[in-house]
């Protein structure tokens, strides 16, 4: 499943690959991992904060059959923002900002598709969390259609923090949502805006459904009445899209 | 690939599934195919109008190794509507109708989820072409999340003849198109609209853009510069969903 130059394996090396700045997206750990490197590893993982996931050593010897001492770090496909440095950045930059949030979107071709909407409509950044969501990896890259090389991804430890961080800072949260009384086309998206994307299964979790300035709901006028998230997701950001450009020919 | 039940071969149990009204979605034929059953066979073929397509014999024994004489039936998943039949039943209906086209898309993925946005947006059918489209197999149904059980599905010697005789019947032909000069949110969809999507790759042919009331582009604010086709669709389509909902709370 991974290919050879997606992962590294070993303490030293992965230590290595952690201090030399590479971007990670996860280091799988023996869950009995102990001794004096091991404890280096754990100082220096939790130095950069780099997101550790506890199995079994079975599960790094399904990876490779190499001596992989306990630890196998997964490289990330992208080098990954921040929402701490992206902000003040777009606010320098005099741009309306546009970001999407994915809270608990785990299959990975959907993460893809929506990343490569982002990028044709000009969304300044997707939004990630550490755990629960997906892995940007190479799979993610080749749904993207290479949109992945452009759009900034910003990996946060929770969407909730992400949620509250981007409403302090004067943008509107819009939360697509079936659960939402108000048709998504009635919103009003033309000021900085922070449109959040929700789990193909359960969606957007209550706390940050409380928080949304916005509940937007996408008419259903069939019978099955559920769209798939990369498509909900598409049409939502180019409604953002449409208001924008209107507005400014109207300026 | 194929599970037992979706095909049926031998020149008899093929001709009997035909006559008996089952829906094909094609017959392959062995190339040498001959003999008096065969001759049959073709009468029944045709006069039914099935899509026979000419293979050689290897490929007919990558699907059973049985004795299937030359001839193998591929069953639809869903039962095929026609715009013949369609289009004065929308009207006798009162509807304001609302057809989807799909141009050459050839990914069962991409049909079944535009198939699943159609289903949600209330379109009255999505129409595809008899040959050089897709099949409708069990995958599409799948992707489809169940939309192919509700959503009609006409199946038509060409989309160019399609659009012809809809565009005698009073629609608007709106193409989905980068080469488009408009912007496909300034496109009037509150009247009868048949929206056409193109291939993955070519897009729409010249001589349906010819015929087009309105080339619609969708704004490509980014680097890469092309949306995947099932999100295009999802765009456009809500685009008609919204421009209608807004005019029936303005009457």
């Amino acid at each position: 499943m991974l290919d050879k130059n997606e992962y590294i394996y070993g303490l030293r090396a992965v230590i290595e690959a952690i201090e030399s700045g590479r971007d990670i997206d996860k280091v799988l750990v023996r869950k009995d991992l102990s001794g004096d490197l091991a404890r280096d590893f754990f100082d220096v993982a939790h130095r950069y904060g780099v997101v550790l996931q506890r199995v079994p050593a079975e599960r790094i010897d399904r990876i490779t059959r190499r001596n992989h001492q306990g630890v196998l770090a997964i490289f990330s496909a992208v080098s990954y923002s921040s929402l701490d440095v992206l902000v003040p950045q777009l606010y320098e930059e005099g741009k309306l900002p546009f970001v999407v949030l994915l809270d608990g979107v785990t299959d990975v071709r959907n993460f893809g598709a929506i990343a490569r909407t982002c990028e044709c409509a000009g969304v300044d950044a997707i939004v990630i969390p550490e755990r629960g969501g997906v892995g940007v990896n190479a799979d993610a890259m080749k749904t993207s259609a290479g949109a992945l090389n452009y759009l900034p991804v910003c990996r946060e430890k929770s969407i909730l923090g992400a949620v509250k961080f981007l409403k302090d800072n004067g943008y509107s949260i819009v939360s697509a949502t079936e659960k939402g009384a108000r048709n998504y086309a009635e919103g009003d998206y033309t000021g900085p805006v922070a449109v959040v994307m929700g789990a193909e299964d359960v969606g957007i979790s209550p706390e940050i459904l409380r928080l949304s300035d916005t509940l937007a709901a996408i008419p259903q006028l069939g019978n099955i009445g559920s769209l798939n998230v990369s498509v909900a997701a598409g049409v939502m950001i180019y409604e953002v899209v449409r208001q924008r450009l209107q507005t400014s020919r109207y300026e």
